[in-house]
């Protein structure tokens, strides 16, 4: 409300993670004018070998 | 057809999942008028690091 | 927190809409002990031209 | 089971999406082993100024 | 890579989308450090009475 | 752009990944007019006990 899923390999710190929660959701609050409270965030990590770009899984590129 | 796609923190039971897809297939059955058989549902599990709310994640929450 | 979203074709009635996200909160409230009102829900419709099963467009089928 | 979301602009003909999907469902079958009528396909189609690369909406691109 | 996809009620301007991806790209580059060029990002709108929270649709809260 | 996500069941070997990657990228590639580069896909892989088909878990179909 809004609900953000952000796809991803696998593999980053919760540091990462921590931060990028963080600015996504003053991205969102300032420029769709919700509460801070009424976002949610689910990152969908996906091992090397089950994303691809171009054809062709991470695992390989 | 419908296809249902659940993002939520990892950690509920069988048990639970069990009882969340027979309600909610009943659930469409119902309002939408489809055959049970139609409806897919798939739980998209999280650790409590790659989820927020708020700007927070809920493994610090 | 949970989120569900639903995959769907477009045209159903707001009647049937209103029961659905009704049982399907209440499904979720019952099975994974969250309350009502952490569920959001969003039906995702798709004309009969973007939706396909066993390779053949619905509004083909 | 599996199901298959694709996310686009908005824009494409029937003919595309009539080929798109009987093309991405025989890859389902031949490398997934699944039979055709177990997949199923939606096209989630989003105007160009709900759609971004590189930070620049598509309709400014 | 990452791909965002965010799921809101429809009715947001061409300027607020626009300032959403820029600063949301942005979060992206500098919390997981990839490029900006492979970040993209779908608005997927739907209408008030195909949203809901607490089992209420949008349109009758 | 166009991003495919991909929802199955978890147990496919990297080869059979492989495969499909390359043909839906080419299906992509071959229907929807787009270089293949501009194609990312990710498989979204969840246990048998997370995901069902009328209304019954796949762990107990």
């Amino acid at each position: 409300m809004p609900e953000i899923i952000i796809y991803a390999v696998a593999g980053r710190t919760t540091e990462q993670k921590r931060g990028l929660v963080k600015d996504m959701t003053e991205a969102m609050v300032k420029n769709f004018g919700v509460p801070a409270e009424a976002v949610t965030i689910q990152i969908v990590e996906s091992d090397k070998d089950s994303k691809a770009k171009g054809g062709v899984l991470f695992s390989e590129r």
